[in-house]
């Protein structure tokens, strides 16, 4: 199914931002709203919903079929401004919009707003992005044991994904063992992982612009009784989140759901970072959940739900799946198992 | 060696910007200036050098040992923003200016100018990030044959670099065939080499933030005419950009060595793109080598040289190295032959 880029744009137009036209300069919103994928190129919307998309030279061969009026420049943005053309104020830079000259009205995130409710068509894509993460993790289990560095398992599961099919992996993994997985960012560095270590493994594959954001947190070789004991409440607490979203859920709730279990286990203070976020043609974008989050979430918002306990010095755990709101649920794009593997 | 950010900070303090003190975001900057690298982190240098380094609690634990004043926080041009700051207005975003209110001062780029001439121990960073990329290509020439696609070739040479040491790949690899060569930006397709095409791969590794970016063009089997002709030609012309590489070089110079013989050969409008440009904490930086160009080389500038010659439709050959400026001449970074390799 080819994506409705003029069913987009017409969605645009019809906000009421008051200019008559939006000029839009963030690459990831000028291919949502065209199906270009340019590093230098702009998009005018005009009211009617007409657009004109400018790109430069090394572009053009790629505007070749795309339902609208093409301009070739250097200078995107100054090719396509006006005086009365709103800009995305949260992307546009001081500079340019000095330069561009008066006369330009600065905007709150429009199309961020927009892209927030998924196409059939791009939850398919999503879909294909998680089914090989999902299959890039298992296919790499027997590369998850003793004597190998968490940087050798973030490559493999990596080229994995691109072997399967992915653009490329959609952020920087994270691998995470022993006392490691107690900092929820933690980058992959030469620390072997060793017998009786949890090991968080947070990934994902782009797949045509979109990405799959997913982790599971193994045990290698035995599992102590405090790893069984945060394992367990993680599992729960993850489920009780994916069980609270559906359309119409406060976001704030969500993260209630998921996060009430883990503070009635005496682990409010370990668990310090939101609940999810939403995925599609960026890693983190609109909505957000967390404790003041508001909103509440639509039909066909693919979002994640990924509550952790993290023990500073000792380890932690983490449990993430990507969903998509539905009415009365949600549709489950991640498929590995919650079990705890224990390798 | 380890690198000296105080002078980096007391150099930008020195520079004539007629405001009291800049307030740092670019995240590259403001590693360059502290050594953190953070995805949310900005610093304020004053006049007399001191600075106040803000970044969020995911990052406190990586702020250790530097030698500036660290604050937590999660607005953090919000946290150091005051009347009579300068801005780097090249990046900070409009919607964040008008948030921080009155008072603030839009400035040219200025760390960006600093970050032109590099210290030896960036420069053994990129020696390193150079060395790396020549052995990946050496490594898996005999992957390079008919019957593999541009992906497969793209995701070996990649996988190869990073098992090498690499941090990432510095950029998106480009591994273009036959007619594919005629794209100077080409991303890898599932298209398979074949006997008689010229390959081009463009690539580099990532080293401690550090770009490599070089780029060979090889044949498969058989060389027809045409090809040498073009590859020595490009050869020649790579040799004569290098040649005129040096401290004190005009920007526009060193193109004009380059261009003026495939220009001479009757194939100037097949070579539209600059000569080369600066790498370091980005892949692309100041200076830039390009016809209009103005401004001279300094000591100790790594570049890169790249002419190229593309023929719709038929493929294109395109030879780059990373090089560094030096008192008479240059040191070539990356060192792969640039005999033409039949594969």
């Amino acid at each position: 199914m080819p994506m409705d880029f003029a069913r987009r744009r017409a969605a645009l137009a019809a906000l009421p931002h008051g200019v008559d036209a939006v000029l839009v300069t963030n690459p990831v919103n000028v291919r949502y709203l065209t199906g270009l994928d340019s590093s230098n190129a702009a998009v005018l919307v005009r009211a009617d919903g007409s657009a004109r998309l400018a790109t430069d030279s090394r572009y053009i061969d790629k505007t070749r079929g795309l339902d609208v009026e093409v301009v070739e420049a250097t200078d995107v943005a100054g090719e396509l401004a006006a005086k009365g053309v709103g800009i995305e104020a949260g992307h546009m830079t001081v500079a340019v919009y000095n330069r561009l000259g008066d006369g330009l009205v600065a905007l709150e995130p429009l199309v961020e707003r927009l892209r927030m409710v998924k196409d059939e068509e791009e939850i398919e894509l999503l879909r294909t992005a998680c089914a090989i993460s999902d299959q890039a993790f298992a296919d790499i289990q027997d590369r998850i044991r003793p004597g190998v560095t968490e940087r050798e398992v973030a490559r493999v599961l990596e080229a994995r994904m691109v072997e399967l099919g992915a653009d490329r992996p959609a952020f920087e993994s994270i691998v995470a063992a022993g006392e490691n997985g107690a900092v929820p960012h933690h980058a992959p560095t030469d620390r072997e992982l060793r017998a009786g270590d949890l090991v968080t493994l947070d990934f994902g594959a782009l797949y045509k612009g979109y990405h799959a954001d997913m982790t599971r947190t193994v045990a290698l070789g035995h599992v102590d009784g405090w790893q069984r004991e945060v394992y367990d409440l993680v599992r729960e607490a993850q489920r009780a989140g994916r069980e609270a979203v559906r359309q119409g859920a406060g976001a704030g709730d969500v993260d209630a759901a998921s996060r009430s279990l883990i503070a009635e286990a005496g682990h409010a203070e370990h668990f310090r970072h939101g609940l999810g976020h939403g995925v599609g043609l960026e890693i983190h974008e609109e909505p957000f959940l967390g404790p003041s989050r508001t909103g509440r979430l639509e039909d066909r918002v693919p979002i994640t739900v990924e509550p952790g306990v993290y023990l500073p010095g000792r380890g932690g755990v983490r449990i993430e799946d990507t969903l998509v709101t539905r009415e009365g649920g949600s549709e489950l794009l991640t498929k590995t198992t919650k079990e705890l593997l224990v390798l």
